[in-house]
């Protein structure tokens, strides 16, 4: 059968399941990713398994999140990873080095494997002929573990591109107009691979640009073939041995198809506060500007700055913009500076950043309130740059650096200047002085994690009791968010690493008093908390499950679970259960004690689940859809404890 | 009389007093300079005051402490004082053009003037033949609109400089020398002045390194001649114009002597956590470092950074080792870029910051607990850089470099390399893009101040009333600080603009009760409160002052004041007494009512004051210390009001 890249990439992996869209398939990881915001909690996961060395091809911890120091605990947090990355293997990515996404690209990408990485944008390297996608902090200790990753088969949508960019406009319009088409829901539950003739004409870097954004569309993944350009790419960065070819099959076919036609795109731009709320540029052209940002994982090549420094060069921005200049990867600002774009940058009235992912998360460059902000980011949900009043535009280098100058929204083509064609130098510096190899399993051993004060190791977690008195501790309305059961923010992210501190948040929004009273009985049994529709909603932090997890939180009892929070219960041994009818949550009051009995057997003889309610005399029917893998996992008293207990054997 | 430096400017300035050691002089102020931090609050005085043209030559407002712009207070205060700096007309030093002092010196410093700034490093402008002090934010306010400032008469401490530094050992080293032999108290109420055949071997950013750390001995100033070579450098910058000699008169005396000879120095180190704990490097050579960095107004020049470059090029940072530079200024930063010594940073490990404070006053570059910090910043005290349990010692580059390339405290002497010896270019970038000109007066008026959410104005203070029945709200114990009165840190200042807000912090630490009974009565009269000894010790925050006069505070009566707060009292109407003998406070509760009657006259008569203790049959007797002027302010209800009320005249 004629095989498309997607399906060659899943095929040369695929440990359980079948090529079938919608059926979950096991995959092998070759590659893992982590970065300092969720790689702290996965080498605690790591450390809390036992895990001797990684048993991936690479894998790589990365600092570029928190890189703001007003305290010892961004500090203290880095000394941990570094530590923990030489204890397991892993290649550590030292702070100031750069972004992961073309920090990875640059160094490590492999055309013809997997890589699983918690970060949204992992899904970027899929512009290397790999298989590239986002996933919790657990799935990527699994994967460093040697565990498959599980994922629904997507359908490949099949994008056709031809024709040739037009001056002035970049590989970052391309994105912006299938966003423009396909809106943030429009690549869910799919891999976007991308092919025909328009490819030659797109480099490596603006492939990043458009696979990067795939996250954007809520895509699983984003696929361009390994070609000639990924070998010219790999040769620059003189890996040239780690190139092979992986193009479609002649008559491959695509579930989904789409045409781009490069040669009929123009600037575009994502207005506030979504990255699928796209126009042409000229719509919004005259809007005021407070801040042009060039930088991220979405716009991280030296092309993208060295544009943006031709088009400011010898000029000066205007009054009362703040040119916000952040590198993605020092390898590429050391090349910037040699090749004098630094040096038209800076007159011009750049603020140059260190480099790393900065403002595009929150850290720092926070605008104004209710000032204009273009950025070459990913994304403007609002409050997403710190401001909460925030008025966040989405854009390309050209039309980024044109409205510094003049001060208001420009498309570039009105600067009426003649169009600085760039491209990144053939050789470009290569540079591992910030990118430490993995030690060797020897000299690995012997190292010490190195943890500060606020770093704390994830607690023993005990196996699923067979009988079980839980008084409900919650009972809540429908829709309940993962931020309302453990928020995120400034207050509570420092505590990321310290499951004890970061669990005193735990369901604070809803109820202040749930953390002492959780407290109390945590050693007697623990508790259950009852909820309604659609819970568990909103972002994949999992310390949503491990906090409450933590604090004696046994089973969760709803009218149904937001996928990805189900996941996480399980993943952190609470039996996630449903009500047989939605009418039974009706005989549930907070306060009421639930009896558990011969519960080890009931999940593994079936779905159903009965509990009693003590001196009520009545009785509940519930539900549980684990699969037999998972149940087997939620005896043991979740992931961590059955790695641990498997690799003990 | 033949005059030294120091006397000559004073002399050139004096409004009133005369030159004799230790009594009060009225001095003309010509220049000054604002940081963000302080400048907020100093913008809104001149709001409150009136104010509607700044009277100086020139005066500058900096952007350079806070620059993390994590959400929108930052970004707002800078807005705030952009527009504020319009309006008053000031010189607008966007956020990123670096840090005040170098900038100054670069772009407005002029031999023969006197320079107020609300930062304590102001004095380092002392280098170009000026007197530059550092004052609270009030005093420079009132400078602004061309009141003299007062200020004790100093000591004139003579330094006869000689020989030549050897190779290795730069100014920072002649400094921390001192610093060794004089500590952190031994320039209190002197002005050092430099003089003899060894300052031509010292360039005036190397005088800059010097004058800036006088503040570090608690000097008033630090007064370097105007000769060739703050000529030479006036006209690399293209200002030869702004040149004028002013060197010592022949047989001029100083009131102390000192002499330091170049020659005999060798590289020094301030051990943590004072910077007057100096020994020679080779006494803690050895020791590991985790972070070594390079910047601030303490090392802020092109050769500074150079001769970094220069060590480390074509090498590499030891494992572990956080490079961190701190560019001082844009203009600068420019340079080094052009001229390769970034392409040398870089490659060899340099994590590239912004232009600015940074991590010198805690704004990021916060080192790991308990590591060791290696830095070429002005200050060392506990917790300074960010980090509680925090272990910072002050070097110079030279030791730093070297220090970063080993891993260790290293003597860069024992580097065996041959001595880069490197000076500033001759003709060096001149950089105005993110210094702003002040507008005209007349496009002055047009403009209307930027309130983000955060910034109120200062509310209306009204005279002090003849008749008061004021109940102590607190009556409190021995040295109560100015941290007790109102806390410093990063939970309360980022509301520095915002008096409203930050008032709510007010005597929190003693009595968190206070502000709510404090309010209650704000507007039947206010209240009193009562201190033992040494009341407002600590630090000189003028915010100490003006939030209890906001929540209605009109008298402080306490045993005996620390100086600064006194003046801030004043300065902000709130009537500060002590009491006429140490028993008289025992007759004092906290609840009681105090009855003034007759105040305005009793304060002008002469300096008792009595007050009735209602329903309670006693009277107490109080004293006022306030001068002629003083009391003049204090009736019209502190120093803003008399200003304004004045120039309505």
């Amino acid at each position: 059968m004629a095989l498309n890249v997607t399906q060659k990439l899943i095929q040369d992996h695929l440990l359980s399941g079948e090529l079938t869209p919608g059926e979950e398939i096991g995959l092998k990881i070759d590659q893992t990713l982590t970065q300092d915001a969720t790689g702290t909690m996965v080498m605690l996961e790591l450390e809390a398994m036992g895990l001797d060395y990684a048993k991936t091809e690479a894998s790589a911890q990365y600092v570029d999140h928190n890189l703001i120091q007003e305290d010892s605990k961004n500090p203290d947090d880095h000394l941990f990873l570094e530590s923990a990355a030489q204890r397991f293997g892993l290649y550590f990515s030292r702070p100031g080095n750069g972004v992961s996404h073309p920090v990875h690209m640059q160094r490590l990408a492999k055309p013809g494997q997997t890589l699983l990485g918690s970060d949204s944008h992992t899904c970027a390297n899929g512009c290397m002929g790999m298989l590239a996608m986002g996933a919790g902090g657990i799935d990527v200790a699994m994967a460093i573990a040697g565990e498959p990753f599980y994922v629904k088969m997507p359908e490949v949508w099949g994008i056709y591109v031809k024709g040739e960019l037009p001056d002035w406009v970049g590989a970052k319009d391309a994105i912006l107009e299938l966003l423009r088409r396909h809106d943030v829901k429009g690549g869910v539950g799919k891999v976007l691979e991308y092919y025909g003739p328009g490819l030659k004409n797109l480099s490596a870097m603006d492939r990043h640009v458009i696979a990067n954004m795939g996250a954007e569309l809520g895509a699983t993944g984003t696929v361009f073939p390994s070609d000639e350009e990924v070998k010219r790419y790999l040769k620059s960065q003189g890996r040239e041995e780690d190139w092979k070819e992986i193009v479609a099959d002649d008559g491959a076919k695509y579930d989904l198809h789409e045409e781009l036609d490069l040669s009929q795109l123009e600037p575009m731009i994502a207005k506030p506060s979504s990255p699928g709320n796209v126009v042409p540029v000229r719509e919004v052209a005259g809007e005021p500007i407070y801040q042009s940002y060039v930088g991220s994982s979405a716009n991280p090549g030296y092309r993208d700055f060295a544009i943006a420094a031709e088009i400011v060069k010898d000029k000066q921005v205007a009054d009362g913009v703040s040119f916000d200049i952040n590198p993605t990867s020092r390898q590429m600002l050391t090349d910037l500076v040699k090749n004098s774009h630094m040096a038209s940058l800076l007159p011009a009235g750049a603020r140059l950043h260190q480099a790393g992912c900065n403002g595009c998360i929150g850290m720092g460059q926070a605008p104004a309130t209710g000032r204009n902000s273009l950025r070459t980011t990913p994304r403007n949900f609002p409050g997403r740059s710190g401001t909460k009043e925030d008025s966040v535009f989405l854009c390309g280098p050209e039309t980024a650096a044109a409205s510094a100058l003049t001060g208001k929204i420009t498309d570039p083509r009105d600067l009426e200047m003649d169009f600085p064609d760039i491209s990144a130098p053939d050789n470009p510096t290569i540079d591992m002085t910030l990118l430490d190899k993995p030690k060797l399993p020897e000299e690995a051993k012997q190292i010490e994690l190195q943890k500060g004060p606020n770093i704390a190791s994830i607690p023993e977690m005990d196996e699923l009791p067979d009988e079980m008195e839980l008084p409900i501790l919650l009972k809540m309305g429908d829709n309940i968010s993962t931020d309302e059961i453990l928020a995120g923010g400034a207050r509570v992210l420092p505590y990321r690493s310290n499951l004890p501190e970061i669990s005193k948040f735990t369901f604070e929004i809803v109820d202040n008093t749930y953390y002492d009273r959780a407290m109390e009985i945590k050693d007697q049994g623990g508790h259950a908390v009852v909820g309604g529709y659609n819970y568990g909603q909103g972002s994949s932090r999992e310390h949503a499950a491990l906090a409450p997890r933590y604090l004696g939180l046994r089973v969760a009892i709803v009218q149904d679970f937001a996928r990805i929070h189900w996941q996480n219960l399980v993943n952190f041994g609470v039996l996630p259960l449903t009500f047989s009818t939605s009418e039974e949550k009706d005989k549930l009051e907070q306060g009421d004690v639930l009896q558990f009995s011969g519960l080890r057997e009931a999940i593994q003889n079936g779905q159903e689940i009965k509990a009693k309610v003590k001196d009520k005399n009545k009785e509940i029917n519930l539900r549980h859809t684990l699969s037999v893998r998972q149940v087997d996992m939620m005896l043991k008293g979740g992931l961590i404890n059955w790695v641990r207990d498997r690799d003990k054997k």
